[in-house]
């Protein structure tokens, strides 16, 4: 099943996307107010079977996406986690995964624009899978890991490269510069490994499959859990694979008007389109 | 004056501290719910005078703090901001300030245990200076910003130095590690330069002054303004001067029992004991 946090009627609600694009809202059913609310309190399969068995609110080109979890505050991202990638990017990954922060305000809704910055022409996309904690916990350990995931949704770790090599951190916290959605697909509906793929203007420009993570979710979740205690909803940002912009020959840096799509099978397509900041 | 926020008879306010000691409630007096909704508003100066002229609720001693700016996700932190400490520390600092992000979960309030992390013995404090927001806004001119501060606090940027090695946000980013306080004094009653000493069981371990900042507040704020949309409460903290356990000779890290003091004049002390995290 496709859970998705939405506005329909000026009103945020979540619900779920059944296949035939009828959307059941899931808000007034006593699984939780939020998608991250149900999350914690393990109802995914409850709300399933009452998405299944629910009355169409809508179709699905009647809402507004927001973020699948927009009340979670922890986005931990890791770099470098395809081994093609980090050739690409002349990084030497170590032997543990290197994670970062993302800000919420750097990400926005499938749907939703992505900005290009006033102050850089190198805005670069990173097709990515986004897992998403069910369970919370501190110290997990990698054979234990899996038990706490969620599920999974698909994100952007849009960078800007000539900020990023001032700081990297920076480069990856600009607003509005990273995306996530379209929705949230429970662990149980998802076998590995995921093919990803990342599309600009229709042209394929990252493919790749999740066999070849560096370090794997549950080795990340292990490593995640060392510095903080997981929450339920916290996002991990997996790493992107080889075939970022940057890298090209020429560079290729996104551009108002570019249509960036990433596609990862089993979850579905994550698109937006790039504009210009407001001036 | 010093707001604060705070817990009493196990409810969340917001209020001031009169040099007399007495906390004066300022939760339901019409500036905010929260003291980021009185900075957001801009009623610190009314709040000033309701404080000087209400009435007791208890002394200081009664409240159990929290963080000056509970609801406010954001921290923007800024590395190798003393040229003495990037010279410490072996950093080449380049001609723009390197900011990083830390999570809320990383700092406790004044008064709460630090946690040293099971996993590192290697703990150490940073005494900075940090920045509130007022008015948000992006693309600040460096000379416009200092308008955009509403006021100060201290913070400590505790890092865990070894797992810095292997990614900086992840050694920023442990639970616990930080803290900020304890209160929050609006910008009105501060003057530059301000003298900031940290100390460890009394022991003198950092002793500089804002005049030695490589990049002062405005242009601190000018550059994060580039990457944010700045919002009222977000916080900034400036960067820490050399002294840093890790650079003595032999290193000395926090352990548990020990008690950190970061000083700052015009404002007052943050002051934590360091616990063990629990097993």
């Amino acid at each position: 099943m496709k859970f998705i946090s939405f506005l329909f009627g000026g009103v945020a609600r979540w619900g779920a996307v059944r296949d035939d694009g009828a959307v059941v809202d899931l808000t007034g059913a006593g699984f939780g107010v939020t998608l991250r609310e149900a999350i914690a309190a393990g109802r995914l399969g409850a709300a399933t079977l009452a998405a299944e068995a629910g009355e169409a609110l809508c179709q699905f080109g009647d809402v507004t996406l927001d973020s699948p979890l927009p009340d979670t505050g922890r986005i931990l991202a890791v770099g470098a986690n395809y081994s093609d990638h980090a050739a690409e990017m002349n990084r030497d990954v170590g032997g543990d995964p290197q994670f970062f922060i993302r800000v919420p305000s750097s990400v926005v809704p499938h749907g939703a624009p992505i900005l290009k910055p006033r102050v850089s022409d190198h805005l670069d996309y990173e097709g990515e899978l986004a897992i998403v904690i069910g369970k919370g916990g501190r110290h997990i350990a990698e054979e234990d890991a899996m038990d706490h995931v969620a599920g999974y949704t698909i994100f952007n770790d849009g960078t800007v490269r000539d900020y990023q090599q001032v700081s990297l951190p920076v480069g990856k916290n600009f607003d509005a510069s990273g995306s996530i959605g379209p929705w949230f697909v429970p662990a149980t509906d998802i076998s590995y490994p995921l093919t990803l793929e990342t599309r600009v203007n229709g042209e394929v420009r990252q493919h790749n499959n999740t066999d070849n993570f560096t370090f794997g979710p549950a080795r990340l979740i292990e490593y995640a859990s060392r510095f903080v205690a997981l929450e339920p909803g916290d996002i991990i940002a997996s790493g992107t694979p080889a075939g970022v912009g940057a890298k090209r020959k020429p560079p290729l840096w996104l551009k108002a008007g570019d249509v960036l799509e990433i596609e990862i099978a089993q979850i579905g397509t994550l698109r937006n389109e790039i504009v210009n900041e407001p001036a």
